[in-house]
């Protein structure tokens, strides 16, 4: 099997990968590419990109291969916060408590920022040495992004979202809209680094069902963080969801009910990986740290 | 040769194609898959979609095998307008004399059916049998979709535009921005055109020659039919670029001057076509009749 990363070591990777990913601008007026790196620089966790990275391992494959593949995953993630930051959107001042790119570079340019990272993300695909030596797989995954990041996946979410604003909704009209608007594209990631190893069947329905479910859990943990986190630690206000009237897990199954449903959709995900036996550690060690995190 | 298509009959087969393109809601909430739908059935000429169709027939190629390419270009075309006239940037109410995306549907659904048709674009070429056939040839669309709709191409171009509004600026400025803003996605349509048929390197420069020279005199006209044209058959207010103190080819050089750039420019462009013999008489006719345009 492939050389094992830790969790530090990916997230490395990834930065400087990311760091040189838009190029330089050709033309004299940098603006819109100075805000695309600056919001691809205050990412998170970059649960997409490693991902894509650990699941083309376990499937056999060279992480060197998938990077483009992370790297469009993570700019799609961002085009779609930075556009969701905008005041006809969320009007969201702050993100991972740094200035949104609108407040920093001004709206017109966030918005052509956004636009950027998503038509880069299919560059950055298809300009890939993966694209060369197998370009049906460069075809498959660019499919798999479109369509899990489009209309009918994340974007769709953001519609239910905002078909849902300010009024309650059940649990299935929440479940929907986080299967969108978070799920789409952290099943895309799975999927994504199974097709640059070029996996099996098998693999991929495991690397679905995984991210099904950790996707579920992930967004039922961000609603509880926004009741009882801390935030210095979430680097954002708490309380958003409740003053907003917006339903959430916890208000519709409670704080303790909202855990236990959130441990059990991670322990499915970690059952999912069962085929890797051994070689799943990394991912069942993450999906664990998810779920118990505090930011 | 292949069978040869009029004007009026391409833009039939590409609206049709582009009516079943956006596919169905699969979640119930269907508002941006309408703004989408919207957007792309108030089109306009459809220049950029035919030029995709004309350069593969003209190269040997099957122009059913063309259409997700040239419906590609459309959206991505069509992307461009609606981002363009939200608030943050143009303000247009309206778009080829209906409303524009966000006043019809809201400037939030605007934002996400741009971002919706940008996304399905590269769906749709590599969902196309294309993709399936000739991977290799789905790669080098996309990647030219990517590189010249992106932030140094179409969005450069709108960079250009908005670091230069209101205050005048020389030739070159307006070279650039036109380049980019007009010129990059018509070049790309002639590319895809050859790159679907599979053409040789000398129809992709002469695909390149005649795109760039028809971009640039399709620009110039638009400047002076903003000064001379009719507001009725334009669909918009003429004297808008004189009323924002914007440079144009005709500030710049005066009406007369403009036309005859305009006429030399479409000129280069119909001999660039001298290697297509007599196949090349579509394409020499639409190049005269834009530079001849009332709208």
């Amino acid at each position: 099997m492939n050389k094992r990363y830790s969790l530090n070591e990916y997230i490395e990777i990834i930065n400087n990968y990311l760091d040189s990913s838009i190029g330089e601008c050709t033309f004299g007026e940098d603006i819109v590419h100075n805000a695309m790196k600056y919001s691809l620089s205050i990412g998170g966790k970059r649960i997409r990109p490693v991902l894509v990275l650990e699941f083309c391992r376990i499937c056999g494959g060279n992480i060197e291969d998938a990077l483009p593949f992370a790297a469009a995953i993570e700019m799609i993630h961002t085009y779609s916060l930075i556009h969701d930051d905008l005041p006809c959107m969320d009007d969201d001042d702050m993100r991972r408590g740094m200035p949104s790119c609108h407040k920093k570079y001004g709206e017109e340019y966030a918005l052509l920022a956004g636009d950027g990272l998503l038509t880069r993300a299919f560059g950055i695909v298809a300009e890939s040495e993966m694209a060369k030596k197998s370009p049906e797989k460069a075809v498959e995954a660019i499919r798999l992004l479109s369509s899990l990041a489009g209309v009918n996946g994340m974007i769709g979410g953001q519609v239910v979202d905002l078909r849902n604003e300010d009024k309650p909704c059940g649990l299935d009209v929440l479940q929907t809209m986080d299967s969108l608007k978070t799920g789409a594209l952290i099943k895309c990631s799975a999927l994504l680094g199974v097709v640059v190893a070029g996996g099996t069947k098998e693999q991929k329905d495991a690397a679905i069902s995984y991210a099904e479910n950790l996707g579920h859990a992930f967004q039922i943990v961000d609603d509880i963080l926004d009741v009882i986190g801390d935030e210095k630690e979430l680097g954002k206000p708490i309380g958003s969801d409740a003053e907003s009237n917006k339903s959430t897990y916890v208000s519709i199954l409670g704080i303790e009910q909202s855990q236990k449903y959130a441990d059990e959709l991670t322990d499915k995900a970690i059952a999912s990986l069962d085929i890797f036996a051994d070689e799943a550690d990394f991912l069942k060690k993450l999906a664990l740290s998810l779920v118990k995190r505090k930011n």
